[in-house]
């Protein structure tokens, strides 16, 4: 199994951080305009992605499956990508020197490829687009995101 | 066995894109300023990443394996980090849709550790700083890097 994993520190409380991932207006704000559904445990969250022009690149659908205050939110994906469909992805908090510390994890992947690589690259660039979000109140969610390669 | 990849795209030809991975000049423009050494198979570079101030945060040592011009440059971790030594740090070039692609990987870690998933945030970063480089002449080596948490 490969998993994407990406450290960040953000500078503010763990309970500003974990709103930014716990609910669908903060999802939105630094991952995907279009995010809607419901985030609770057992609820479903849909995620479209499009490009500035309007034209949709992908999406996908996630169960939330914990949603622990503070300290954990974590989804399993249901629908979407075939490569997506069954990984997990996670969010863990903890406190350190000021920073509240993002271990971030898109787990269980069954192969290694070009599309995964492409992935990890992306989530890095919505891990800082969280961080600007609860620094400075603005981040980067898709379609405003940072364009890395000819895939998006 | 551990892997970090991660995939970007550069709007230049692979020529330019690899000459800021196979000279000593070009790395220091996206990694480190501080690079020094041999970059001939069989050769070491040697890297030291320091904060603004001067104060040495690490450095490390590699072992040049591969140069093949505007297809592939790889290294073999010699001395640095515990964790890093004995692993391989590699960039493979190809060409789609008018970018030279990046295939990014760290490879053969041991374990996967917060610093792993703190490098690998490290590395998208610098990623995202060759990209800039190339496509513009002016990329972010440490000191000036993009800082990503507590660590660096």
């Amino acid at each position: 199994m490969i998993d994407i994993i990406h450290r960040v520190g953000i500078q503010a409380p763990p309970a500003k951080v974990y709103a930014a991932l716990a609910t669908v207006e903060g999802v939105a704000a630094w991952w995907s305009r279009e995010t809607r559904g419901v985030s609770q445990p057992g609820g479903t969250i849909e995620f479209r992605f499009l490009k500035p022009s309007g034209e949709q690149i992908g999406g996908m659908g996630m169960e939330v499956i914990t949603l622990t205050p503070n300290k954990e939110v974590r989804w399993r994906v249901r629908s979407g990508p075939e490569e997506w469909v069954g990984t997990d992805i996670g969010f863990e908090l903890s406190e350190a020197d000021g920073y509240t510390i993002v271990l971030f994890g898109h787990r269980s992947w069954r192969a290694a490829s070009e599309f995964t690589a492409h992935c990890s690259m992306k989530w890095a660039t919505f891990m800082l687009s969280l961080k600007e979000l609860v620094e400075t109140g603005k981040g980067r969610p898709s379609p405003h995101d940072v364009k890395i390669d000819n895939w998006n």
